[in-house]
């Protein structure tokens, strides 16, 4: 990309203009969205228990449960969590922590604002609030776009501290090695930068624990996120120079290399979208490659999406396995929103303790090598 | 990426194990999807007339076409189509093949399965398939995998095509100049192949339309689909010798070039997901470039996504304008599954025919110099 | 019901307690809803062809469509149509007075709420108004109730045009013979006080012309709506003399009666609720009282609820099939909000013409004898 | 009702035909429905508490917790239970027992279907049953009819044991004082009927212990379920000797009087529909007859319906504001399948205790002399 017609990347936040702190405060009253901790909830194993036998919702749940716990017990399977939807300013941050500090998931597909946006712009310090309940019904959001107060449905950032975690991502970038790398590539970085600057500035760090533990993240569509303005703003800094870029096809090679590598493997997925996707598909790149890689053997998904649209959030993971993608023995969809359903199938299977016979496989050393051939 | 343990790209289709073609063409007899044709439909501006003092969806759905076309008489404001879940292949590609042909869309962002495994899969003269209604219940599944189809909730594609059509984009991706490109070059190769290959194999063809007309096309999730198969497939072959990769950065940048040359713009939103998000955030991406970008003008989505779960594709037109991305004047969200509501919005606007004022905005040429600076 | 301790019923409207005439025009100057009129629009027709191969809704609605046709053109069958939701509000009256007019349909089953707050309302001369948007958002409803306004999401209702429908229900039950009525007999007496009255003050009354066509109209929830109140207040003001109340039984007992004497039936089904329950049920009814009647032929049902919290609205209609109400072979369900999809339906039934055959059966003609020995 | 030309009520099950009881069994081998023992979960609140200050459904079911609990504690508000959808049959049936023996709820307000043939069903020893996965998908419900074998989404009835359910519901009809009642008058009946047997055959009965503790329960639809083949069959019996009808007037005038005499109340709703509308309806009826009855206090409702559509289930409790039915201060809709949020919502206010200050109210006793007079 090349520098073109302006002289420098805007640094200064554009949006507040007539915001007196005081009131922006107001808006910022209502307190910090706090992260659920459900290992300090053994109460959940008997509430799950309390539903296999009941209808609908509930027995879904219990039943995704029992395969989350299954998946944990049979060490050979890698676990790959997918996450799409705001999850991370929504509470769930410590619930994926947790998972990754003891060995419940082996690599992380995200939205990039999961973990840019949110999880590192919390990592900087920064904090997500609860709004008003008023503010959902989208009346004030022009008031807000006055206090650079930007709104996830009940929740609002700080659109200056937003650009803040622009900015540090373009840092990171810019003290890379120039070249075409991954998305897990760049996650790392960010991890890496934390590790540098004296650890997280908050109790739990999702990019920071998976830095720490060779656990990779990938983001499939790393350009739409706060590192998406990092790339561009690193990209028109550089002008001809030597720089870093997001090569997405080996986001894709990647994750089929450790499908190919461990190739028994379970899915645990919030939300639908493109890591919902991208990761099923990494069954069929295998079989591409030359590899007769089995289907994902489990796979539980946390959904709100309708089934009727036909669009792939919402597809069932029986029609994955028309696709090859995903066996239809273990899998299990929940219609809830995550927030509610979450907490209990981890805590649950956290609570049963199957994870513990497993060890880290730490998958991002497996990357590494062909890393360095790359 | 290295080209590693293994001696060459997998070119069999694994699937079709037991498949008799007699059988398979059981599952195909209930014939091809059919794509509507809203040219020829002038009664559908009486029925969204009758549905402006309607109540609930119907009203909304007529102000989304009044919003429609009144952007379309805006000849300044620049159009940008996105498209996320299976729209191409439920019968609405002539729909937006027609826009671009009467100058009603200058750019268009899509998940790439729309545009590569969907339309230039039809481009080479393959067909999506009606299938029985039974189907559905996911519990024939395990048999449509044994005869290598593959199903979008009612809707049947020969796997072996689509293994084609994965290889094709390999062909195509083989024959460009190494180097890093955007999403939009690469589907521009596409139509550029299907141009020196004589044309498409179907009547309408989205990506030589585009093509033709210089309307560029973004997946900013580009390998999350059937090129995504094809660029790790051309990366293995090609193992260390120079190659194609795909910088999602640049997408970004480019799409973000478009807002500042043409900084008054309009959204024509199907679905959410990474377009939706993707193409919103160039306002504030030009906005961090330097450029005191307006927020997008005009914005109507049509969804099935609810909005309690805070995840992108549902949330609001108003939630937007808090982040400064979209103006809340001209919006308008309509619930409605797409095949139902995009005929009618869209019809509405063709017969209006605001559009004939339009010139072809060519933004496509817009990008060239940059890239040639590249 | 006794009198008790209190006088009189009260007859003043208590809410509008600040509301100066002029404000209130202020939430009413966005006009009035009006009735869509499918009969005008022959175009239909062409868009649900355009829409039979495609996927998802589109295809559904083409088929559901082809069921009504072929149920009108099945002239043994009766056709039972349901209705749930806000429906005559929000601007599908003259949809279904169409359809009662042109021999479309052979009994109603609704809501109350539909038939009386809303129809009859509207024979009295009443309007349904259309809210501005950002009243959706709740946020003025406290002051909507300073003005002695309802509203019914995007739709405004003066309470006090609503009390007089209640008092007029009353006084219509008032000058009705004592004894239990079905309320087939009760919306078939507002009717016959419409005739009296000089007709109805609107183009269209459905209450009206089913009244003239013996077209009977149940609600089985009757005193959950408008002709409720009208009911407690006539029950309070006769005290211990004669008065007319509701059998609900009898409801169930004339409407399985229609089962019996005309055995080939199908329904139009609009929402779920009580109504649809209550009509499928009625072939089970027939069943206990020593009739081998047949399940209902055809069944259409446009609704936008869920089927994953198995509640009645929201089940499909095979699951109907294992209770042995609703035959398999002619079903079919549309996911879409209803003021879309009914007049693509029925405008579609209408210009396909198949009841041009049909004569009307005058099912209520059916229902008097028994009465008289009842 | 007349007699009419049959002979008499069948009594014989007319759907198995072909269903050997082995096979039948076969679909009866998943299990019975267990239903879900929140009492004996204290490890609720530390979950709930855990939600308050995340986002989404978690943030609104903590906040519905609390007003929960807060009602409990207002030990001068009475609390109305509405429920709607197959909450019984879905495993709930031990909540809502609990929740009436420990005078958590004063009056209930229901569709029948939970009332008779769900719960009353279970009173006489039947059971509901787990269905396998596969039949939800509606592929299997010919061979369910086969088997006389009725299904909810995802749990299985035997329809030979309805009928029984059906039979015995007349029976206690045909026991009672000819005369026209309200439901409640009804379902305390079938309480009675119950004491008078022996007690409930299962281990918890809503509709007995209500009968003990003078918890009126209402059906506001009351002819749609297993009780209106009983007042059919009743009325069919009797002919044209006096009988026994329901008087749905009578249904709205004694919970309006409840209102009346304690006039400060609170809503639990479950599901929408008729109860729901029901239930907020009795403050304008009340101000209908002469008392300036205020909103409802409290309410908290739990539901998967969408508000887009302008249906009453789905309709904001806000919306109910604008009619004066529902004061804003302490409401709070959690947009969830019941069997997951109700536990939770429930366990969390049982294990708080406020509702220990409370005394059993004993609405039922307030309308018996009003009905020694009716």
């Amino acid at each position: 990309m090349a520098h073109e017609n302006f002289e420098s990347v805007n640094k200064t936040p554009m949006k507040a203009k007539s915001a007196g702190a005081s009131t922006k405060q107001d808006f910022l009253a209502h307190g910090q969205v706090k992260h659920i901790d459900v290992t300090k909830n053994p109460g959940i194993v008997a509430v799950v228990d309390g539903m296999r036998s009941m209808a609908f919702t509930a027995r879904d749940l219990a039943r995704a449960a029992d395969i989350t716990d299954k998946m944990l017990a049979d060490t050979e399977c890698g676990v790959i969590l997918t996450l799409a939807g705001s999850l991370i300013s929504a509470g769930l941050k410590k619930v994926f922590v947790d998972m990754v500090r003891n060995n419940m998931v082996d690599a992380i597909v995200s939205t990039g604002a999961n973990i840019v946006d949110q999880d590192f712009f919390e990592s900087l310090g920064f904090k997500h609030w609860v709004a008003e309940d008023k503010l959902k019904s989208g009346l004030f959001d022009g008031e807000l776009r006055e206090h650079a107060l930007d709104r996830i449905y009940d929740t609002l950032i700080d659109e200056e501290e937003l650009r803040i975690c622009d900015d540090t991502t373009q840092q990171v970038f810019d003290a890379m090695e120039p070249g075409a790398h991954s998305s897990r590539e760049f996650t790392r970085a960010l991890g890496e930068h934390l590790d540098k600057s004296g650890g997280p500035k908050c109790a739990d760090s999702l990019i920071y624990e998976c830095y720490k533990r060779d656990v990779p993240i990938f983001c499939p569509a790393f350009s739409d996120c706060s590192a998406g303005f990092g790339l561009v703003a690193h990209a028109v800094a550089r002008g001809d120079s030597p720089k870093v870029t997001w090569d997405g096809g080996k986001d894709f090679y990647e994750l089929t290399q450790l499908k190919i590598k461990n190739p028994s493997t379970g899915l645990f997925m919030i939300g639908g979208g493109v890591p919902k996707n991208f990761t099923q598909d990494i069954v069929v790149c295998a079989e591409v490659l030359g590899h007769d890689a089995p289907m994902h053997k489990y796979a539980v998904q946390v959904t709100v999406a309708d089934v009727r649209d036909g669009a792939l959030s919402s597809s069932t993971l029986k029609e994955a396995s028309s696709w090859g993608k995903v066996d239809t023995v273990y899998e299990q969809m929940v219609f809830s929103e995550a927030t509610l359903a979450v907490p209990l199938i981890v805590g649950y299977a956290y609570h049963k303790g199957s994870w513990k016979q497993r060890e880290a496989k730490r998958w991002a050393t497996l990357l590494e090598p062909a890393m360095a051939g790359a």
